[in-house]
């Protein structure tokens, strides 16, 4: 028997028939609901209705019981008057919050000062003639409201408790709407939903795959697929011209805060056409999806920028671009500082940086410390700061910047009084990255993001290939599969690292929401690239030789992108986690607090799998 | 290294450069295509445009070469004449079937009697003034024609080929429209589409599962969803109201001819209505998409008919209803003649049952005796057969029927000059399912069933059980989560088998292409029917915790309904199987010729998995 996965799952818990057996239960019957709880209003006054939905709230006044009745399209109160119908009022001394109950009534005014016009329904209410209790509720483990404050475990485990408050139900109709709004978009422009294999062969995106055990042939497994990338790429070598799919995608990695095991992808490739195709379908998808759902007309084209420029001005490839802050090399200015540690830095090959911050001279003396231990958890050393004072430049190094030095920065860095400066000398690999991360936490700290603004950027000119120390060779940035900068083939084996890619990847808000790049679409390339990243030719025959195979039956010039909806999603609602636009998603540790997965199979289902489980292998680690 | 599943894949074949080294490639570059090779007419005569594609086929006549250039959206004539661009010309010379190329050219209109009625693009072509060819192909393993004939085998390891053939490109389109369709239709309708996820815990749908390895909780597992079914119950617990979702779903069973591991599904569920809202919603889906797909009317609202009545009259529960040919119980008729077979049949509890076949009196003495060995290899004894001639009965049991059974058979039966009827006197759970399968067999042979003719019927009324000689207990003949009728509720206990479910299936001409129930919503009467299958209360708990726990936090009235998208498909299409309906199908024996799916892990990725292959398992049994 499986044990639970956490203490906060009970299966052993008593689960009482408390509320069940106060009441006798009705069934539907013949009676069929008229209208949605959202739905009623003035024009319906005198009409005969059937509403039917949960009890959000019970109030008994002046010898009335008044019901809040809620579905998902809103709330509509109904009242039980016994001068009225005696029988159903007694009835309704029953209710508690979240019973499900169906009403027979009539529409009618509400008395005058009684009305809620927050409320669609606020003018109107429902007498009741007659009520079904259809379903009782236990108490449920918290209320089924917005603001509740309840750990997100406990949400997760009642998950269809929590899908019941406003925002969440909202978030997955938004999903929905933007999964329609999608499909038709690209299929009103000749993309052609092709459905890919889920059981299939790993396909190297450089994560850990999830494996399933085949039952007829012991020893063999499936793979899950962590993207459809090999199969659309066979869809253009087919001729498909244009696909399109939302397809689920699955990654065994250690899970951060906005991964899941299981993710959704919106998945696209089109034969015959350049980067500037795909940034223009993208961008007018996005268009139509922000304008609609999100009510936003986002500015198109994107900004463009290259991964060297991203990389100089931002330390990162995905920068936010809500805010400015740009990274300035000051490395020619500085190196004739006489402070040792710009010196040491620039003199073992580093680079020294600065980030201007205008308005930072409030910043205390412990929120400069703060700043400092920030980015030394990076992995800095230190960072030296200047704050522009009107009579002085305020800082411990100071006094190691002459006249010609600081004319130099003002100029460069456009200074000026009340602004702060900050300084990191280092590695170009550490200095640019950990400034970049200082900057973004700058920013957050400062609320220098306006909310609700959307700043995209389209990251182009990667590096093709970059060295990995640990696996001594070198590997993809992106994939395989990605094209060269033609004008750069030449340099494949002999500068491997000066050799751009067609890959693209858009950023927004400082997250990237999607990726891809135009495919090597010839054999002879693709086995250049193999070569070069060390998959020798046996192993790529063994491994990709349905897809070097394919390349040679007329495979066409051909691109893509994939974009995480799930993220994409979490940022146009405004959700502060993918979880919350996820109906039943999994924890941070990939388990369903709901359902109890992953469990322990039967005995008999491993037997019938030829596999055993080894779960000393960590013991032992024997298992040769 | 995995070895190949079957000999015809050939991960090891030399791969030859064939063709490649004859030509060199052009790049894309800045051409950008103006048209669809299936676009072009008489109203773009003049226009400068630029195409891609495939060549299809290549003629050299009188000097010129031709060129029957392909995509998707159809085929285009390309003229390269020597006297128009020397350059082009000459390279032309190097084209191959399934090339791929780009044109520059003239639309100009063909020469008179040259003109080809039967291509769209037939009026004109395109007189070429550069060509750039963008990839070689060496020569495909089948021609990418409809009438090709090549095995099955071939046509998966080549999909990516296979796919360029008309037909099957046209299957794909028309799924991809099906699919958009029916998505806009619930939509429409107030259906919301939820992702239910495929990395959950095993639902007990009676089939077997694939499992997942989980690597984080060693000895646990995820299984793939064989449906959605527990989380929709718990959207409609949410207020989802109305759900729907076309999903991969998976079964690990041997396969049938029609069958595949993973399949697709649409599945949906609403709450607060009764099985009539379940027919009417999608009898008006199904009739949207026969119109728009199929350009068929249906005729709706669809035939009904209790699964009681269907066994009586068919002897199935999948009805063909396309053909008439109703088997008809003659027990108590022949109760009385002196055929010992029919007595002794009929004295040991068993039936005599009859179909009658109008114009039968022509099949021969050899199509009879191999009729007899069909029904006795589905394990009847045999079956009689009565030809009305002219002026006799003519059979080998004619003498053991008098006057008076023959008066009333031909009463009963309505029999006349040139009828045959078959007698099959066995036990009831026999008799009736041999003979509907030889009414199937006989409609086949006989060609009975119209081409083009949808027959649509629900089949309603089920039981609720049925005693598992096997497992010597009930099981549920749809699923546990299937609501009883209310009105035998109170047989549960004590004469399960007479309880009947809220089921109902949607059969199409024979096949099975939908089912579904209302379903329990109350916490007691699950309970209750768990008890009935022996399904002990921990166990219930165990396996079903969550549903059970989420019955009584206000569980609305709910029911739904899933349909086999791939056969509704197939059917559509008149396909003639399932694998011509989908882009990269399993074989029978679940492997992907195409990849190679499953293969062999790393021997690492095991090791994270903490999970080890059991081999030898047949040979030796030990596993404990």
């Amino acid at each position: 028997m499986t044990e639970p996965l956490a203490e906060h799952i009970k299966p052993e818990e008593e689960i009482s028939a408390e509320r069940f057996s106060e009441v006798s239960l009705d069934s539907l019957g013949e009676w069929k609901r008229s209208h949605h709880c959202g739905e009623l209003g003035a024009e319906h006054i005198g009409e005969d209705v059937i509403l039917m939905g949960w009890v959000q709230r019970r109030r008994d006044h002046g010898g009335l019981i008044f019901v809040d009745l809620r579905d998902r399209e809103g709330i509509t109160q109904v009242v039980f008057d016994p001068q009225h119908s005696r029988e159903a009022h007694e009835r309704a001394h029953s209710l508690r919050n979240e019973y499900v109950i169906a009403v027979k009534g009539t529409v009618r005014r509400r008395p005058e000062g009684m009305e809620n016009p927050k409320l669609k329904t606020g003018e109107i209410e429902v007498l009741v003639h007659d009520l079904k209790i259809l379903n009782a509720s236990r108490t449920p483990p918290f209320l089924v409201e917005d603001r509740v404050q309840v750990g997100e475990n406990v949400r997760l485990q009642y998950r269809y408790i929590d899908l019941r408050r406003p925002s969440m139900m909202r978030n997955l109709r938004t999903r929905h709407e933007a999964l329609q709004i999608t499909r038709n978009f690209f299929s009103e422009r000749g993309f052609i939903e092709v459905e890919t294999p889920v059981l299939t062969k790993s396909t190297p995106e450089g994560a850990r795959d999830y494996l399933v055990p085949s039952r007829i042939y012991p020893g063999r497994f499936y793979a899950l697929p962590q993207s459809p990338q090999l199969f659309k790429q066979l869809l253009m070598v087919s001729g498909f011209d244009r696909y399109f799919q939302i397809v689920k995608c699955f990654r065994d990695e250690d899970l951060r805060a906005d991964r899941q095991p299981e993710f959704t992808q919106l998945d696209l490739e089109m034969s015959f056409i350049s980067e500037a195709d795909i940034y223009a379908i993208i961008e007018e998808w996005l268009y139509t999806l922000f304008k609609k759902i999100a009510g936003v007309e986002l500015q198109i084209p994107f900004r463009k920028m290259t991964y060297e420029d991203a990389m100089n001005k931002y330390g990162t490839d995905r920068p936010d671009l809500r805010y400015d802050l740009e990274i300035i090399d000051v490395t020619d200015i500085v190196s004739a500082s006489d402070f040792q540690v710009f010196r040491q830095a620039i003199s073992s090959g580093g680079r020294v940086c600065v980030l201007k911050y205008p308005g930072g001279v409030k910043f205390s003396r412990k929120e400069l410390d703060d700043f400092i231990a920030f980015v030394q958890r990076l992995g800095a050393k230190g960072m030296a700061w200047i704050k522009i004072q009107p009579d002085q430049w305020q800082s411990p190094i100071a006094k190691f910047l002459d006249e010609g030095v600081r004319a130099a920065l003002t100029e460069r860095l456009n200074l000026g009084e009340g602004d702060i400066i900050f300084f990191m000398a280092d590695r170009r690999d550490v200095a640019f990255p950990v400034m970049g991360e200082f900057r973004t936490h700058l920013a957050e700290k400062e609320g220098l993001a306006e909310k609700g603004s959307y700043e995209f950027v389209w990251i182009t000119h990667f590096p093709l290939l970059e060295w990995s120390a640990e696996e001594k060779r070198f590997v993809s940035v992106h994939h395989p599969f990605t094209a060269p900068v033609e004008e750069e083939l030449h340099l494949l084996e002999e500068s491997p690292e000066r050799v751009h890619s067609r890959a693209y990847d858009l950023v927004l808000n400082g997250i990237e929401i999607g990726g891809g790049s135009i495919r090597i679409h010839r054999r002879d390339v693709q086995e250049r690239v193999f070569r070069v990243l060390g998959i020798g030719d046996d192993e790529a025959r063994e491994k990709f030789g349905f897809l070097l195979e394919a390349l040679q039956y007329g495979a066409p010039p051909h691109g893509g992108i994939a974009f995480g909806f799930d993220r994409l999603l979490m940022l146009m609602v405004g959700a502060s986690s993918i979880r919350d636009v996820i109906a039943f998603p999994k924890t941070q540790k990939a388990t369903c607090l709901l359902t109890g997965a992953p469990s322990e199979p039967d005995v008999q289902q491993l037997l019938e799998l030829h596999i055993r489980v080894e779960v000393e292998k960590e013991k032992t680690g024997n298992l040769s």
